[in-house]
């Protein structure tokens, strides 16, 4: 069993480390992340520059490969490149913050795990919900109980998981919940400040929103102390309105 | 009618001059681009740095701003800082080269009006096929097409357009087709290399693979010389799976 663990948060995260060391419970894992933080690069690419690898050690042993490219990058460069045979897992997180909502559109976290997809390997994504001194203990337990079920059922073609967990101890963790991606989001403001050179510039910043408490929702899974399973795919193709597109007069 | 114009190319991009200039004939246009190209960054935002925005002018007049970023926040400025009201429409290319197939998800151009159908206004994102030197003109005149459609009808809430333009003259487009994302893909390669320092780097590169031709797929419409029109949304929730992944033991 060879499973790939990556992040958007770089090499460096602990959320990264927690879940490699969980992740070798199952098997050997190869750990291929940014060099630096990529959050909210949603499912960037680097086309135009040349992408360079070095190797990340913890106490004179390898822990993982850095690339000062995006999570999409590694991905590809991993599995393409740097590893000997393909793997059979695609693991991204632990994110700081859940991926929810609005927000798995932007998530590197979730773009890592979709390449793992479009490559046709089962993968998934985890993050946790937001605190300032985040225990990732609980999360790292959960993905290996994801993983353990991922490989032992089959995906669709295209398909793969995002999966959220709160922020609280285990034993306060009632359970899985299958959901659907809601309508929660960030609605940004811009701050408009001037810098010490007399210039204008703009900071984004702002709330989040969350509409929708219907119980198959991510969030209100979350919220009611579940972990959030949503199967999620890159077909973007919105079906149900087709048929009236098409008579639109074209 | 006050219509946004942006791109994921930059505002010295000539597809992004030719919408702009087809847009005016529809109403006033607002131009806001990113600085420098951004292709093949999907869906991101600019969190950990300020935004600055500078003023481009044609002539003496004033043509656009550009704004150090991505096409995601060039439209959550535009409509949220630069413009003194809400935009009827937002438009984003015209992008030398197709957004079918898994290029959406990866698309800086589809990025930018799938934040304008986020806050609410009709959207659509504008490509055409790829060309070494191309004609802008037949694809700026089906924006327009497009866009009177687009405002003589509603779309579903979250709900944009994804438009594709075969590399083709007017006169030999045989007209408009209603289609799905398709899984066309590139499938890439990496080219390891060595820099005259003697440090190895990896150059991403690869071959186009469009493995499905049914009828209603955007990147047949295309080679058959048809203007590809997807609807698209962002919830990526894989719904036909729900039911089957409940039944994995959780």
């Amino acid at each position: 069993m060879r499973i790939l663990v990556t992040n958007d948060d770089g090499i460096h995260a602990e959320g990264l480390y927690r879940l490699a060391k969980a992740m070798a419970r199952l098997g050997e894992v190869t750990v291929v992340a940014p060099l630096v933080e990529h959050s909210a690069v949603g499912h960037a690419l680097t086309l135009t520059d040349p992408l360079r690898v070095e190797k990340v050690f913890h106490d004179g042993a390898l822990f993982g490969r850095a690339v000062n490219g995006t999570p999409a990058d590694c991905v590809k460069l991993a599995v393409r490149m740097l590893m000997e045979a393909p793997p059979d897992l695609v693991v991204s997180g632990i994110n700081p913050g859940a991926n929810t909502g609005h927000n798995v559109i932007y998530s590197g976290t979730v773009s890592a795990a979709t390449e793992g997809a479009i490559l046709a390997i089962p993968a998934f994504a985890i993050s946790r919900g937001w605190s300032m001194e985040p225990d990732f203990g609980p999360a790292a337990e959960i993905a290996v109980e994801v993983a353990e079920r991922l490989l032992a059922h089959r995906l669709p073609d295209g398909v793969l998981l995002n999966v959220n967990v709160p922020p609280l101890p285990r034993a306060a963790i009632h359970g899985y919940r299958i959901t659907e991606q809601g309508q929660g989001r960030f609605v940004e403001r811009f701050d408009a400040r001037v810098d010490p050179r007399g210039k204008e510039y703009f900071w984004q910043t702002g709330e989040t929103l969350i509409p929708d408490h219907g119980e198959t929702i991510d969030d209100t899974a979350l919220e009611e102390g579940y972990v959030s399973i949503t199967p999620i795919h890159y077909d973007l193709t919105a079906r149900p309105f087709m048929a009236e597109l098409a008579e639109w007069g074209w």
